[in-house]
Order: structure tokens, then C-alpha cells, then sequence
């Protein structure tokens, strides 16, 4: 049954208290409008729970009445995902006072943690216990650990420990009815029955809303090298792959493709940043080896500069001989994303492919680009390990706010294509939600769509979870 | 509705071809009869498919007709999941013919398979690309891919590289009602919607027929190192473990717990076996490192030998000096489980804890045991690396049969109530499949039954699929 705005405010009041609700337009900003500042919609109120009991509360209300939730996090995803829906009228719950250590086990290398709590926050704990958490990402200083869960994030470390699933030992989840799940097992192996915590990793907060999560820790690295690697090809950094896993025995944490076009965009947003080989070269990889105990990591990386370049596959190279150095080196990979920015109006991709098909693929997706639109510059970098690229596109800068966009979306449906064509994804790491949401139904088999389907009618049949994001909303 | 037997044979001979079907029951023992010589019940019929559309079309006419079938792999499950219901005739479906290594692809370091390849083979195909697939079973001989993934299989290996589920990159599966889904992506990250997949992994073939696999390859390792460590108590095994990871630079591929009465064990079903310390130790810790790069790992092996002894964790120990002493140390751990078969009825379990909640629950359940059963010998050795013990009672060897029986029964239940209070699992890697379906089903929570339930009545709702597995039949 509906109610009204001041029966819903009233609950919640009661409920949350002081600062628990927040109903005031003039504050919503800070809740609707992504990094570039656009917004979507407004939501309905914003209720800030900080236990997980309130969560369900709120949520027993909101399936009692058919109120459309949108839970949010860090707000840092890039689909649209967690911004309240421009036509429906959603509460917005923000997880972001939810935000307790629970528990850090340095002996079971686990740790128990509200989903509210900030990466970098929980990253810091882990290693005041002489462990870590892997996960690793450009935003985890405002970045939470329930969007890291709902959103599966991936990042920088996954070639070495995966993405955010398989750093997942148990979770806690408020379901659509309000009922909790526990399911927080501190378990490193757990074969009892289907594994339900699987169901809302990656869901993108559409079956539930996660509160609590037991994260799987490792050893803390001790030492870690930071090197950058001038190669003449594609093909040559596939081969520097294959060699750089065995060379460095697998302790290898990065691998980054970075064509001298990006680290020029990197010198344009930080113009002090010195080219670190001197001369020019069309790729780079940017890579990282780091080891919790004694191995001569040094010794590892010259080696594969020695064979890399006995083979050709690699032109030049420097091993940061110091934190400092090391720090250039990375800023290099984050002054770029900046330089892109302030070219203003591009088109970001996020796909990944079979580390096989990349050459082939590169050449495809090059020459389509080419022939539609020779004056758009490819910006093509990203976790190469993985087989996960950011396939950018600067288009001409002679063109209009409205011709650029036309022109990048059809480019987008030509990439989507030929990522189709060399059996990819066309969404690696950043979800669905609803950016993506189109050209993902499009390449949906009937068969995957009616299981999608069934799973999230079983759990959300009223629709009142983060409708519309990956799946569209029926009613 | 129902057919004859006759029609169905008809059907599955037109389909398969000689050889395909087998209604001989001269001919059953080796899909009925488990290690041990027991068997359930008979089979309808044995269906041998040799291709996924195959096991499509037996599956679309069961589904027409209401068959009730169960797959089988290698039937080397340990908790009868594979065996034919003795109260149902179901149509047997064995995966053996479906056996082909279809790619390997060791730049992308991937290889797609079919469900009844064996896992040796699969192992072996791996290597001969210098890759590895990194699964390891005493059954790898025998059990099947199809079957690890649906029992998401452990072993020996998931303290580095996991269980089954982290090495699946993509799965084909026929589902109950005949179609094929097609989830057989190559790629090492895909964050397009719900991952599916992960539902079939560890569902014990009650949700379909995994036909097909895409398995993640690691590179293979080049250098190998077991060494034998004793120590004096459980602590300290913890101590020593915490330790290992760090000294060792996380590549411990296996460490293993053996208490001297299960090495005795070892040496009554293998006399001939050396006793690898000399003196008699209360516990031993098997491991080994392993390394696919230049590592020097003898140093960093002996180098946890000195600090353990520092620190009192270490009494004595021995690192394997050759091959042959290496697969001494390993026949150890296989030869006692031989021991154990050989002194008759005993309790099996498989259970898992939080690595920091091993001491306490160690003495807790002897305690416990020692209460109730004074001659009662507990066996409790595993991989204790990820918290799981087998933890294993041999009744008093005076009692008559049905006394052991009883008398195991009892304290089974008392240890699976420790195991709930220290917060661990009665089913680490062995799954539920009938054997645990009672004592599983006793600690579900009610939101969790009902979630599991309305997955198994969304994609099965005839309950054709392994029924009476994991969750009770309901018709």
C-alpha cells in the first residue's frame, strides 16, 4: 500500500535518528551526482543506517509498502548503477555510516567488516596484522567494500589474486522481503550445498543489499619492484606476458599496457613528470613483482629484460631503483586517466578478450576505427594480463558536442562488434548497471536471459531492488 | 507421461548407437558399486552420450517423459551423489564417452574440455604445453572434470591455487529441461550480469549436466620441493603455517597435518616404508613449494626450519633430497589412508574451521571423545593449510559390527555439534549428496532453505535433475 512522504520520513526518523535521514534537495547532491558531477534523478529521501539490523528494518518497510530502494555505497561505479532512478521515485540507502572493522583474524588471514567501510580503511587494518588485502583500485580511498562486492571489482592486483569473488569467504545480505542472510563463514573451504554468496557477488545490489562481508586476507608483501618496459608490439607484450609469469615465478601484481599515446596524455595532465626512458617508444608495459618473503626480485626482472631482449620483445627498460621512482612510474598510469579527461567529450570502454585473440583483435578494432572515423584517436591501455583493455576514443576536436556523441556511439556499436566477433566482454570490470545495459541485453542469449530473469524474480518478485539496473524493470 | 522401458531404450539405441546404452544389469556394478563395493540401487537404464547435443536430447526427452536421471562422472564422490536411487528408476547418465580435450590455449593459459575428461589426462595435456592445471586428487586418476566442477572439487593444491570454482573460467551445461546453456567464455575477468556459472559449480548436478568446461591453466612449475617437519603440538602447527606462507613467499602448494598414529598407519599398510625422522614425533607437518621461476626454495625452506626451531615450533625435519625421497614422504599420506580402510568400520569426516579456531576445537572434540568412548582412536590428519581435517574415529576393535556402527553414529553427532559451535563446516570439499543431507539440513537457517529451495524449483522444477541430492526430494 503507498504512503506518504511524511509517514516514510517519520519511520525513518524514528528508526535512524539524528542525521539517519536526509530529505533536504539541497543536500542530495552528494548522492546523485557521479565524478563528472552529472546526475540522473533525485531520490525519494536518504535513509544512512549503521547496523545491519536497521538496514533490514528499513527494508522489511519498503517491501511492506513497495517502496523502490537503490542501496549505495562509495558512489564510485561508472555504469550508473547505484544513482536513484529519474523515474521512480527510490530511497536511497547509503551504507556509508555502516562502516565498522568487525574483526581481523591475522592467523585464519581473514577479516570481518561492515559494508560501509571505506577499501583504503580496510586495506590499512590489514596491514597493521602484517597481512593484506589485495583488492587494489584507483578509487579505494572513497570506495566501499559492499560496491566492491556488488560490482565484483577487479583493478590492478587481479592477475595476482584475483577479483573481488575470490577474495569473498562470506557475506551478510538484507534481502528484497528484510529478512537477513547470514552467510559470514570465516570458512577457506566450504562445500556445503549451492554457494549462495555467489548470487549477490556481481549482482550489482539487485538481489540484495550486502552489510557485511569476511574478506579473505594473504601475506603482507614485503618488497615490490615497479618496472617499465619499452616493447615494439602487441605481440611482443603477449610474449613478454607469457615470459614475465615464469620469469618471476607468478609473484608478478601488474601488468599494464601503456601506449606512448596515453603516457603523452599523462605529461599533458602533469606536465613534471619526466619521460622515464628518455626516448620514445609505441608501447609500454608498466609492470609490478612483490613477494612476502626472500626472492631476489631484482635479480628476477633483469633476467627478463635479458631474455626479453635477446627475443626482441623488448626495446629498452628501467627497474625503479627507488619508492620515488616507483611512484613516477604509476603516476604515470594516473595522470593519463586525467589527461584523457581534460579532452573532454571520449568514449571509455571496459572490455576484455582471450589474451590470444588481443593482436588480432587490436588490428580489427584499429582498422574499423580508422575507416570510419580516421581523425579519432585510439586510446587502448589497461590490466593487458587479464585480457582486460580500455579501448578509448578521442573524437576529433573539430567536431560539436552532439556530432562527437553520435559518432561515438556508433563507433561503440562497431567495437561491441568486433569484441563479440573475438568472443570478449564488453564489460570486464565495470558491470552493467545501466550504462551498458542496451548492447548487453543485445548480446544475451534466450536461454541466459530467462535464468537472469528467474533469479531475480525469485528473490526481488515485487522489483523494488535497484530496478532496472542490469536487467530492465517490468512494471 | 510415463513410457515403457522398451520405448526408452528404443530411443537411447536410435540416438547412441551400440555401445550408448546399457540395460544389461550384468553390467551395472561399475556405475552402481562405489569404492568400497556398495552400491544403492540399480539404474533404470546407463545412457553414454558422446557429445553435448546428445546429452541434449536425453535430456529433452526425460524431461518430456518425467525420467528422473542422475549424471556420473568418475563415481569416485564420497558422499553418495552419483549412485542411482534405490526408490526412484532413474535413467543413468555416465559423461565417460564425453571425453574430449577440445583446446588448450597456453597464451591465454586456458583449455576448454569435455565434462568427462579425466583429470589426469586433462593434467597431463596441460603439461605438455608448459602450463598446469593445478587441481590435484588422490582420484585424479579416475574422477572427472564434469565431476569436480560439480562437486567443486579440492585436494591438495587449494591452499595456492583453490578449489574448483577459482579454475573455472567458463561452463557448458545441458539444463533439466534439455537446453544447452553456453557460458564457455576464455576470459580471465566478465562482469556482464549474474554469473551463472557459479551456480552450477557445487550443485552436485542437481541444477543440470555440466557438459562442458573452460579451465583456467597456471604456468607449470619447474622446481618442487617436500620436506617433513615435526612439531610438537597444534599451536604450533599454526605458528609454523603463519610462518610458512611469509618465509616461504606465498608459493606453499600443499601443507599437510599427520599425526604419528596416522603415519603408523602408513607403515602397517606399507612396512617397507622408512621412518623419514627416526625418532618418533607427536606430529608431522608434510608440505611443499613449488615455483615456476628462479627461486631458490631449499633456502627459503631452511630458513623456516631455523626459525621454527627458534621459536620452539620445529623439533626436527627432513627436506626430500630427491625425487624418490619426495615421493616417500607422499606415499606416507596415501598409505595411511590405506591403514585406515584396512582396520575395518570406521567414521570418515571431512570438516573444516577457521584456522585460528583449530586448537580449541582439537581439544574440545578429543576431549569429547575421550569422554564417551575411551578406546576410540581418533585419526585426525588433513590440509590444514585451509582449515580442513579429516578427522577420522576408529571404534574399539572388540565391539560387534552394529555396536561400532552405533556407537560412530552417536559421536558423529557430538563432533558435527563442536564443529557448529567453533563456527565450522561439516562438509569442507566432500559436498552433501545423501550421506550429509541430514546433519546438513539440521543447521540450515530457514532463509537459507528457502533460497536454496526455490533455486532447485526455478531450474528444476520436475525434480528430474539428481534429485534426493543435497536438498530431499519432495514428490
Amino acid at each position: 500500500m503507498p504512503i506518504a512522504t511524511a509517514e516514510l520520513h517519520c519511520f525513518l526518523s524514528d528508526l535512524l535518528g539524528n542525521g539517519g535521514v536526509i530529505d533536504a534537495p539541497s543536500e542530495f547532491p552528494r548522492y546523485t551526482n557521479d565524478w563528472a558531477g552529472d546526475k540522473r534523478g533525485d531520490p525519494w529521501m536518504v535513509a544512512r543506517p549503521s547496523t545491519t539490523e536497521q538496514v533490514a528494518e528499513i527494508v522489511t518497510f519498503c517491501h511492506r509498502h513497495q517502496i523502490p530502494m537503490v542501496a549505495q555505497g562509495g558512489h564510485s561505479g561508472l555504469v550508473g548503477g547505484a544513482q536513484p532512478d529519474p523515474e521512480h521515485r527510490e530511497l536511497l540507502i547509503s551504507l556509508e555510516r555502516l562502516n565498522k572493522i568487525r574483526a581481523i583474524d591475522p592467523i585464519n588471514f581473514s577479516m570481518s567488516v561492515d559494508s560501509g567501510c571505506i577499501l583504503q580503511n580496510v586495506k590499512d587494518a590489514a596491514e597493521e596484522t602484517d597481512c593484506y588485502f589485495p583488492l587494489a583500485l584507483g578509487a579505494q580511498g572513497s570506495c566501499q567494500i559492499g560496491g566492491n562486492v556488488s560490482t565484483n571489482a577487479g583493478g590492478l592486483n587481479v592477475l595476482r589474486y584475483g577479483m573481488m569473488r575470490q577474495l569473498v569467504l562470506g557475506l551478510e545480505v538484507v534481502l528484497p522481503d528484510g529478512r537477513i542472510w547470514n552467510g559470514m563463514q570465516a570458512l577457506h573451504k566450504d562445500n556445503r550445498g549451492y554457494d549462495l554468496k555467489q548470487l549477490f557477488i556481481g549482482a550489482e545490489g539487485t538481489l540484495g543489499i550486502v552489510t557485511g562481508a569476511m574478506l579473505k586476507l594473504v601475506p603482507r608483501p614485503q618488497t615490490s619492484r615497479t618496472a617499465l618496459i619499452a616493447v615494439p608490439d602487441i605481440g611482443s607484450v603477449l610474449a613478454l606476458y607469457a615470459q614475465a609469469r615464469r620469469s618471476c615465478c607468478d609473484l608478478l601484481s601488474a601488468f599494464e599496457l601503456i601506449p606512448r599515446v596515453c603516457m603523452e596524455l599523462a605529461f599533458e595532465a602533469a606536465p613534471d613528470l619526466p619521460d622515464p626512458l628518455g626516448d620514445a617508444h609505441p608501447i609500454y608495459v608498466l609492470l609490478e613483482v612483490s613477494a612476502s618473503g626472500p626472492v631476489d626480485i631484482d635479480a628476477m626482472i633483469e633476467h627478463l629484460f635479458e631474455t626479453g631482449a635477446e627475443k626482441g620483445h623488448v626495446l629498452d627498460g628501467v627497474l625503479a631503483s627507488s619508492e620515488t621512482q616507483a611512484a613516477q612510474l604509476w603516476q604515470i598510469r594516473e595522470s593519463m586517466l586525467e589527461g584523457q579527461q581534460m579532452r573532454g567529450e571520449h568514449l571509455r570502454t571496459d572490455i576484455s578478450l582471450p589474451i590470444s585473440a588481443l593482436t588480432a583483435f587490436c588490428e580489427a578494432a584499429h582498422q574499423a576505427m580508422l575507416q570510419r572515423s580516421p581523425e579519432t584517436q585510439v586510446l587502448m591501455y589497461g590490466h593487458i594480463g587479464d585480457g582486460n583493455l580500455h579501448f578509448n576514443l578521442l573524437p576529433p576536436a573539430t567536431l560539436g558536442l552532439e556530432a562527437k556523441k553520435a559518432l561515438l556511439h556508433e563507433l561503440e556499436e562497431v567495437l561491441f562488434e568486433l569484441v563479440d566477433t573475438h568472443h570478449g566482454s564488453i564489460s570486464a570490470e565495470h558491470g552493467i548497471g545501466r550504462v551498458k545495459q542496451a548492447p548487453y541485453l543485445a548480446g544475451l542469449s534466450l536461454v541466459e536471459h530467462e535464468l537472469l530473469e528467474g533469479i531475480k524474480r525469485l528473490i526481488d518478485p515485487g522489483e523494488i531492488m535497484n530496478a532496472g539496473r542490469i536487467l530492465p524493470r517490468h512494471a
